[in-house]
């Protein structure tokens, strides 16, 4: 939690940002996992944290813009839960020390909606908070509750959360180091026989040690060509390669994202040195690249023709690199995007729509396979915290698909791709802040990335 | 998973339990962290899984008794997907391998529960399937939703699920390997200077590295008389207590659940010892205690009876033994109850109702403190797998409160246990099956528990 003097602020900003009306934040409540008294790890709503910064379950926070009010809603504990939960702050000295003065018990929060007034809330993003939304302000059904949030709060609120002051950097570097702590752990088990699960949970374990959590779920297999995957049950055999993409969330909710693939037992194949290579160098250019001003969807392309020409080299494609890129060809091999805003969230404000996240009337979102899953396009500013994360993948659906159906036929040798069928897929992927001049490294340390640097990491 | 003959075999019994009408049983959807793409790791429902075997979000099952037909609803995978997520199995053949034959779109969901029928359902714990429910059967709010669900199901469930079977029994017992493990690495680590989040963190990686998760959240703190408590901020200190109640959910999502105290750097005072030494007597007197045809209240009544005298021995209670356990004294010390039924659930089938899984006609539950805290009190029968956790706390609270109310001042040498207040707790808590002729622990290594063994077990 930061000082009092920065959730004041925070909340006066959006008062300026948000013209009239009630702005209402709601907390998350437990998560139940197999029965109501089983509850997954509490985790506060990010926006909630980032203007209220209470982390206990089943509060709301209520800004009267008109009024020039704010009361944070939620109950006081009972003599019952002081004996079985010790002796806590009270909900109001809490609330004293976020700066709000006025709590209000929750049977008191439809009193406080009453009449006719906008109450802007956001999108909620949770099963328990749509049938709050539903009941308090009287939607007929879910979709109304999802369709009739305010676009105007989360203009707003998107705005603030995306520029990360000095203390907010302070918690993503801390998020980094334990984020560089669980891939070195990773790359040390990457040996023969050794199951993938065993791996992915002592890493989650460094995770919960020094953190709050994963700050999203690991993905640690040998089969990195599969994009959506959290099977862990591979053993690592000789030969293949280990893509960890994970990261931290600590203790105060901040987030952090890496990958790296490693080859099982330490040595690479030539094979998988020149592809690991032409990754790393979409990368590097990408960070070289990135600075005030300059759009990620720009870097994006740079990095799709650094792939190109990579894999040119080696004769997996063929012919001009731009006519290439404005064909797509560049989408085969990495159909994800460069990278996405991180923060609170390991995807930024995702549940505030990933478009008004990345994208502005300056920037549009791409339409063709590959560019339109770029989740962050738009012209980057000091402040910005962005993932940079090239791969580069051999997915055997996908390469069928295209070849059926003839696609880029005339920039793709398929028949030298399909020599890769089992090769799986390589991505790497850094935490970049952009500075004034340009951009930096969330974390100082840079985990392992050449192929010798692997190397040793693996053997230890 | 288990073999098609054991879903087949427990669904023909759910059949004959239930007289008519549908049974629907919904699984679990994924449960979003903070935002919908960034979800907890899944946990299916437990009665789904006993059912149905199936492991996946977003399906359902349905057993039409009246025309003795079942069906599987939930969606085949699309291309994207398989080009995203590899090539999986078909809906359709993992049905076949839990031997359902029927496969229906989750589309068609609302057309098999047409007509004027009975639909029996389970209490939803889950604010998806609370949601669910009220659309597909047209409840007016969640209060409705909950408060009509099926007796008869319920009861029919909980009397199958209640029963381990010797597949389920081989599940525990892999739960209880994995729990065994978490606790000597906690031990390990117990030492002076190390902090609480740290250990707990690393136990839950043990459970991830060897099954699912924690089957439930870890309570490890040297505030032990704190029972509502997953706070790990502290930093062990010598001379305190390390409490650590903690589990395993193994990877076919069966549970176990052990306690052990632990003193930091691994000696205890002669205060700690005799302590723990009480409550290790009522755990073993509880084991030899627990066999068919005794009820499970008796043997909690006889913990108490044991904590009791072995308080008097130290000066802390005095008078009578029956009068004593009459007036409820020895919940003072052990507010809660002795053990629960686990399984797939750690509380087996809490979310069905504690009451109709752990009393009946025959066993009522108390209205004492202490005694009605307990989960399961009735009569015990081969196959039962319950927890047995003796504990002997000094919550300031609490007897400040007694003290303050003049609660069995008569029994209780309150100025003889304020000496106590910054002494923590101490709980142990083994888990049990009955068997034929009496029970044996469900894992047969047994955790360290004498204060000699925990004293070479933190020592290493």
């Amino acid at each position: 939690m930061f000082s009092k003097e920065v959730y004041v602020k925070r909340r006066e900003e959006l008062k300026k940002l948000v013209n009239s009306g009630i702005v209402l934040l709601l907390g998350n409540g437990e998560a139940p996992l197999n029965y109501s008294g089983n509850t997954y790890s509490f985790r506060q709503d990010s926006s909630f944290l980032y203007f209220v910064g209470l982390d206990t379950p089943d509060l709301a926070y209520i800004l009267d813009i008109d009024n020039n009010k704010e009361y944070l809603i939620g109950d006081e504990l009972t003599i019952d839960d002081i004996i079985w939960m010790g002796n806590l702050p009270s909900l109001k000295d809490r609330a004293a020390e976020v700066g709000i003065q006025s709590v209000v018990p929750t049977s008191e929060l439809t009193n406080l909606l009453k009449g006719n007034r906008t109450v802007h809330y956001l999108k909620p993003y949770r099963y328990r908070n749509q049938m709050m939304i539903a009941e308090l302000l009287n939607k007929n059904n879910r979709e109304q509750v999802v369709n009739e949030y305010s676009i105007e709060l989360t203009k707003a609120v998107i705005k603030l959360r995306l520029i990360k002051s000095p203390e907010e950097i302070l918690e993503l570097e801390d998020a980094g180091r334990i984020g560089y702590a669980m891939h070195i752990t990773a790359m040390k088990m990457c040996q023969p026989g050794v199951s993938e699960r065993e791996i992915a949970g002592m890493i989650e374990g460094v995770a919960i040690s020094a953190g709050n959590r994963v700050s999203f779920a690991t993905i640690l297999s040998m089969n990195g060509q599969t994009l959506h995957n959290h099977d862990h049950s591979g053993i690592l055999a000789p030969g293949r390669l280990m893509l960890t993409d994970a990261g931290a969330e600590n203790v105060n909710y901040y987030a952090s994202d890496f990958t790296r693939t490693t080859p099982v037992g330490g040595n690479y194949t030539q094979k998988q040195k020149e592809i690991h290579n032409i990754v790393l160098q979409a990368l590097n250019e990408s960070v070289a690249m990135a600075c005030p001003g300059i759009k990620y969807k720009a870097v994006h392309r740079n990095a799709y023709k650094v792939i190109f020409e990579g894999l040119r080299a080696i004769g997996l494609v063929k012919g001009d690199t731009e006519e290439a890129l404005n064909a797509g060809v560049p989408g085969l091999f990495m159909p994800h995007g460069l990278g996405h805003a991180m923060g609170l969230d390991v995807h930024d404000m995702e549940d505030l729509g990933e478009t008004f996240v990345g994208y502005d009337e300056d920037t549009q979102r791409d339409t063709m396979f590959g560019y339109r899953s770029l989740r962050f396009g738009k012209q980057l500013e000091p402040g910005h915290v962005l993932t940079v994360e090239p791969g580069i993948y051999f997915v055997p659906q996908l390469i069928q698909k295209w070849e059926a159906e003839g696609i880029n036929s005339e920039f793709i040798n398929y028949n030298k791709v399909k020599e890769y069928l089992d090769f799986g897929g390589i991505r790497l992927e850094d935490d970049i802040l952009i500075t004034d001049t340009g951009c930096r490294f969330v974390y100082n340390k840079r985990l392992p990335i050449t192929p010798e640097e692997i190397e040793n990491a693996v053997k230890g």
